[in-house]
């Protein structure tokens, strides 16, 4: 019986995996058994954040070593998830997620974390933000949840997908192949992809069908939208790279994962949601203990796309000094950390169509062990 | 007997004070009976935010018409604090804070909330930052604190101070001058500034004595703190002006102010208990009829210079994008938000020496009415 | 006969028109000659830059206590246009510009400076970026060009534009009355008003004629332009403001204009060439005698869309950090700057079908008296 | 004989060395001959730049590959200096200076093109910007003379060290273990490490004696300087690196460099000088033909700390959104790129104590060839 194992690990600058390679060498983590990285980096989030390819690129050096394959074929094999911006209190870190054999003493749970991984072939510059990129993504979810043996749709509380994006550059090549890009503007390229995630995501989720949606639907018709959906996007990838989280009966092991919508910025009540759905108590803040439970909290937030929480007017869609992404990860994480009392939190922008509108989503995983 | 009213409203730009105009032409709100006025505006809240000056020119404009005075006298008697920068969910908004008759007819209560107000003479550019902008600041808090009729100097919860700094341009002039300012670095003049306001402000208020510090302990000795002061500063004046906001016996009205020091940027216990003093539960979130109690929020907070936040380590102060204070404002306000439900919340930047090390204040006036 | 006159004044900050102030009060400009405003002051020059309001509000305020006009009619009556972005060596300024009775004695040019001013009606927040507006905007400037008196098309070498554009909010109580903003991105929306004026322009010139576009050429279409079109953009007008700059025999004074397109960011060529229109040599740069000659510098320019120059790649459209305008703005002042020896020059970005495609233009005003 | 080739590479982004690799591939380049590496990067120049790293190790990483060395060693070997920030018009490239022998049938010249490299021990966090760090890097630079076999100093023309500089992080476990780094501003840090490194250059070029200097003159006394210094800092290096480039009879090639000083940022005269110092005429650009005679063109430059150029305000050092040395750094690019027609140049801020105040320098390599 398999079981899944979160480490969160801290860096001390993007091309810092010493924490990974001490666990490595103590014999904690067998290198074979890293299926997947979630993190972030001290990048800016945006088109040229290249924080998360100099990560990228070192942990795939380590693992290189120990695994005796080339760092160019590991990049197909292993999601790497990161999302730039440590705007505010949050601190640079990365869950490493594994797959072992489980500890056949260790007491067993009615339903523990599962761990499906896949990727999608390349998307050309011309279909990112399109019908074939929804597609692209729903075919490679499907085969990740296959992969983790979850059997109930309801099992599954969260699609990670790192999109690719277009960068002038590329989309200059492309039309000078005689295509047609969605747009060369990057950071709409960006919306558009993680849009075309979302899709991909609520389309293998069965929570919409096929005829539901055409290419105007993405980040136009915000009804909708997959609350299990997590989606980045990035210049550093050309595959859609999906990690699928939720709970199975076939899995050993000790944690737990559990996700709750949040309505907008301000839903402190979603975020207390969740942590009850796991057991964790916060009045106000978890406390020490149960927070040692927790091995990840996972966040996605958009600003506001109509100028307004609770109908008091904000300013992070008019700002030309600082990018709205960053606005709004800084004040979700500032919330999330308060009641969480810790800064190690993965919250990422551009939650389009991932959630309410205006809001997003929360999902936590945590040990089932009390105490 | 005088009552302290608190009104909270709405911008739609910096020079946009239509709707105390509207409380003016409606009789709300006499033109005379305006005292003090504290607010944020959508700045970047550094040297080159010109958002306060303008907010200013315009409150000014509004009143002289109403007043028959001069722009010019009015902004010497009526201190118009405002700290620039909305990151994140913050909305911009200014409260109007206003003396009038009380109501003879309305409920007394113990203690209400009192205000006073006083202005320091212009300190010269080679003073800021120093014992001598100290010692200005402590004489003007004193004689606001006598201006409210506050006895007991554990009454006063709350003393907002608005500190001139050095350009570059006031700078090279006194040097031209042959004085020596303290810096030339304007983000550097700006720090000093408000370490020399909180010193004044624990001076006036007994928290320590002038022997206990010389020139070299601001920004130096951080053990030296006033948790009851705040400190803006700005290019845009060259006196203090000073704003004391306590409870007194003397004074009638429905308000009244608590305060409490915030340990780090995750301490949400210090929002809590704040509200709590005034008989307000968070259970996470303020109730929607509590929340149409609340009148005013003040935070101040401060990226903690250690680079850490318990234990992990945070990226604010080495970011060369984003400046530190934009960076800490957004994410405790996303914190103090998410408890209040609202983001007409007034948060700062800039805590040196006002609160612990690394944290702050918060301090909240509401209605003493329930329901 | 009327003449022209240009006065570039420096401000020490958005607010600050005492150099106006001294030049009216010693009778040197009367107010009433003062017939528009072209200046730059040191905001972002994006959405959130309200120095130019607050510069707007101090100069309407300084002429109507010399008018005895409320400052709400002259605001338009006189056209106030500032570019915000001072970013490199550009240092914040303004340029008067005066109509007065030309001076009898005075030397006789065959042709001098000649300026027309007009406004357009306000323009719809659903309007903004379309046909409505590029109509609006050509009314507006044949309007100003009659007003000039300047009869011959060629003799028009400079028309600046400052257009509407639609924030947020604006977008947002459009989409609320059940109207359809062409976007509700401020950012774009601000390219949309500058394409509108290009267009504009070039259809009052008769470079285009009304059945040479629709709305889809404008941002598209990028072989229509005009090389004499300069449009800004901003939150804080609601109608087209236009200023006309050309030559005219029926004007006096001792001023006159010439412009040249530049090819791309790298066209020193272009702005040597302008000089030489005016008699001026710069090998490499001005001399001082001439430099005095130099009465105002004004140059469009543009981050190129395709991203290189001259084959190189460039950073500008994919940098989160710092907006391409911004980028593109410090360039381009770093090189006119350092021909012209002087770094109070008009350089403004956003420069779409003005000038040849990633390029743009630069004009020169100056004083045809030798030495 | 030996003889020096330089040879300029763009890249698509900072871990792209393609260009590199193909050059070692096709046997242009020979992998041992690569002596050091100077180039810009696309991130912000600043403490949070990781692009410097990302490139370097992926240099590292190739040059290991063909070298069987491993990659630890290296980075001790090959200076690999990178200065961030590719603002405006500036193209992300790198050049790869090699030594190899000379050609004996080529036509040999009276001096050409000279290179020595040095690195110096690692520099202790509370040694960085101290006497200390001074005398490290006079060390270096001798060696990296002697290496070079530069044998008078006017021969020396440019001497580029990369320093380390203190981060927040470094800067706390300094102060934990008992020490006291000069500042625990890592921006403030950068500006002391780049000060120690000019007067590094300038105490082993004669310029300065041992005992015209103490700790407090660094970033104080401005009239120590050295116009030959290019100064970088970093949080990525920890010893003091060097290349040394100057002319010498005793190497072959085919290139020759020269330098000179900028007195300020619109010294547009001492860019063409040193144009001709190597032959090439500016009129007003460098014709295609000569052009391609340009191996590479090294420039440092400073916003002027007194806040006005040539009398006129700038606004560089009041900016709270954009860092005053990406401000000069677009500024001062704009205008050699324009006079060069090419936007692959290295512009590096941070010019304290490297040619006047307020100015810089310009270096540029070019074949003696003509045509």
């Amino acid at each position: 019986m398999k079981a899944a194992r979160v480490f969160r690990l801290s860096m001390a600058h993007p091309g810092d995996l010493s924490a990974l390679a001490r666990l490595i060498e103590s014999g904690t983590v067998a290198a074979a058994d890293v299926v997947a990285i979630i993190g972030k980096t001290e990048g800016n989030g945006g088109v040229n954040d290249f924080t998360r390819g100099y990560f990228t690129q070192t942990l795939m050096g380590l693992l290189s070593r120990h695994l005796g394959k080339p760092p160019e074929q590991l990049v197909r094999e292993i999601p790497c998830v990161l999302s730039g911006g440590t705007e505010g209190v949050m601190s640079p870190h990365y869950h490493v997620l594994c797959i072992s054999e489980a500890d056949g003493s260790a007491k067993r749970h009615p339903s523990a974390l599962a761990i499906g991984t896949a990727f999608s072939a390349p998307v050309a510059a011309e279909d990112v933000g399109r019908r074939a990129h929804v597609e692209s993504v729903a075919t490679a979810v499907r085969a990740a949840i296959a992969k983790a043996g979850i059997e109930r749709p309801e099992d599954v509380h969260f699609v990670q997908v790192k999109c690719p994006c277009v960068t002038v550059a590329r989309a200059s090549a492309a039309i000078a192949a005689g295509k047609t890009p969605l747009t060369n503007d990057p950071n709409k390229s960006m919306a558009f992809a993680r849009a075309a995630g979302a899709f991909g995501v609520a389309l293998a989720l069965g929570e919409i069908g096929p005829s539901d949606f055409d290419d105007t639907s993405l980040l136009s018709n915000f009804s909708i939208q997959s609350p299990r959906a997590s989606i980045s996007s990035g210049v550093e990838v050309e595959s859609n790279e999906v990690v699928v989280l939720g709970n199975s009966p076939s899995w050993g092991g000790d944690l737990r994962i559990a996700h709750r919508p949040m309505s907008d910025a301000l839903d402190i009540g979603g975020i207390v949601r969740v942590l009850a759905d796991l057991g964790i108590a916060a009045s106000p803040q978890v406390s020490a203990a149960d927070a040692r439970r927790i091995a990840c909290v996972l966040v996605k937030c958009e600003p506001d796309r109509r100028g307004k929480i609770r109908g008091n007017r904000h300013t992070m869609l008019d700002d030309t000094d600082i990018n709205a992404q960053r606005h709004i990860r800084g004040a979700v994480a500032g919330l999330v950390a308060g009641v969480i009392g810790d800064g190690r939190i993965f919250v990422s922008g551009g939650a389009e169509h991932q959630g309410p509108d205006g809001g997003g989503l929360i999902a936590v995983i945590a040990s089932q062990q009390e105490g």
